[in-house]
């Protein structure tokens, strides 16, 4: 680690010599070393083997000049210590063959150690950290994200039976929410144990309820997730999507870093959030598939509603696209930094 | 027609003995009478004949007591009269072929008569216009949510191609939207002309742009086909999800009434629309699953953010949901009546 990096001083709401900047997914299908790698190893291979995940990780960190790097794995891999059977299907994404879907398989569920279940991940991070000197960020799903795909047992549209859970059984829901509230707050305590210096949480569904639901079935364990996150020392980024109407909610759940969508201009998201805590975001991943002058003037209007305040952090709104060119990528990256330096 | 039906007087913003009500898909997969039909005709079948369309569209207001119905059928038909082929493939929704992906392919579409494309749907508004005395609403899709549709061919996760067009070719994307304000003008001309007394704008896609984007790439179409539409003096209604965070910028496109999506509560939600506007929503259509008690819970809800304020029509923040207890329905329905009668 870097102690006085741009990415953990932006973190702590301190001035920095440029905006930092790195992007969610950076690690991943748009670049053709990522693409050669997975053709030799599977998804979960690809994550359980230390030397390929850390190899994965800093394939970005060496390709352009992101001031963050991020572990690569994927937010589902604990629910299969749980008892869930986790597949990646080439093409279709991650599913989960034995979905929760009552009472009892809730109370079957498991809160197994994450030193063991995420064993690789932690060592990947150990090797990471040994090999370079950028920031490394460790990072989990949220409580509410990972129910609903332990309940839908994979992508949702409606998410039909994971609400109807949550409004029909709360106890249920609730036993279900804190069983994975431990686990993620294990996960992220072994990940700081292992070396990330900055831990992020991913609520990429929460859009899915609203403001009166998030703050009723979500916030609470959210809240316990975050605190307990924030006890090791290190920056904690609190990114969800879909709720960009109640991110004084969110907010008021806790981290160091609110991590925003694209749907509001960032000016806007950070008198929602509230102007003492530091913000990341907020370019919409499609724009970086625009031709350079769109792209660029995009970038612009991000930094200038940012308007060089302590404690931004440039990122998307959501991961990055397996269609985005890489020159983009490194376009946009230099050009953050060139901008605000 | 009933001229003073609550309904109507409610989109005008006047007061009524109770609040009205219907259901987003109130005619649908939830009710046994569709599904027995739907067994013996495909969607298409089912749209086009206007004998059947009319039929379905009368099942919901023949089993509840809903103050308005709509007319069956659905937004993308439309779009084959354009150049575009169709199909609803059973279990897995509508797709299009031949999705518009190059410029050549936008200037290739047409712009023909609704008269003719939809000559079916608009005998059926006449047919139940003869045979029942409910308010009937005709509708059509949002140039928007039909451009998504167009472009991506089905459904999508992150619109890519749509707005990759929107962001890379402007005077495309303008030409695109622009063909497709006419059609839905057209279409909802021609309703108005059949005997629809209300007429409804889905932009049920518009939640996948940010504000910026919304107000350059989707507002202006928005706001041209509401103006159009109201000027056959029936009153529109102007309905969008995922728009939350910049519901001002929605409402300010136009339409009598604005629907909202569950998002936000619908006393914050009318106060982002303005207080001189009507509201229809805004209840999770999950929350149809739940036990009577949660429901009536939620409702009252509803209906307490609502203030017994002239101008609300209470409806659903999405679409009914095939897995919805019919029961439940009815319960809601009279529920709604009853507390505010």
């Amino acid at each position: 680690m870097e102690p006085d990096s741009r990415f953990l001083r932006a973190c702590r709401g301190l001035p920095t010599d440029a905006t930092p900047i790195w992007l969610m997914r950076q690690a991943g299908r748009y670049m053709p070393e990522y693409r050669a790698l997975r053709e030799r190893y599977d998804m979960l291979t690809a994550i359980h083997t230390p030397e390929l995940a850390a190899e994965i990780t800093l394939q970005p960190v060496q390709a352009f000049d992101v001031d963050a790097a991020i572990i690569f794995s994927d937010i589902l891999p604990p629910l299969s210590g749980m008892g869930l059977n986790l597949e990646f299907v080439r093409g279709a994404g991650p599913r989960l063959e034995n979905p929760v879907r009552s009472v009892s398989d809730i109370d079957a569920l498991t809160v197994p150690s994450m030193a063991e279940v995420m064993a690789g991940t932690l060592e990947a991070i150990r090797l990471v950290k040994e090999s370079s000197r950028v920031p490394l960020i460790g990072f989990a799903g949220a409580p509410f994200t990972l129910a609903s795909y332990a309940i839908e047992g994979g992508g949702s549209k409606n998410y039909t039976h994971a609400k109807r859970l949550m409004y029909s059984e709360p106890e249920a829901w609730d036993r279900l929410m804190t069983k994975l509230s431990e686990v993620v707050s294990d996960y992220l305590s072994a990940q700081a144990a292992a070396g990330a210096d900055a831990l992020q949480l991913f609520d990429s569904w929460a859009g899915a309820v609203g403001e009166q639901d998030y703050r009723c079935y979500i916030a609470p364990y959210t809240t316990r997730v975050l605190d307990r996150a924030r006890s090791h020392g290190v920056p904690v980024i609190n990114f969800s999507t879909g709720t960009s109407s109640h991110l004084d909610a969110v907010a008021a759940c806790g981290g160091d870093v609110v991590g925003v969508d694209f749907r509001l201009p960032l000016d806007r998201a950070w008198d929602a959030v509230g102007r003492g805590r530091c913000l990341m975001g907020n370019l919409d991943p499609v724009k970086l598939m625009a031709p350079w002058d769109a792209l660029r003037d995009a970038a612009d209007d991000v930094l200038d509603r940012a308007a060089g305040r302590p404690g931004h952090i440039f990122n998307l709104g959501h991961g990055i696209l397996p269609e985005t060119p890489v020159e983009n990528v490194r376009r946009l990256v230099d050009h953050v930094h060139a901008r605000t330096r």
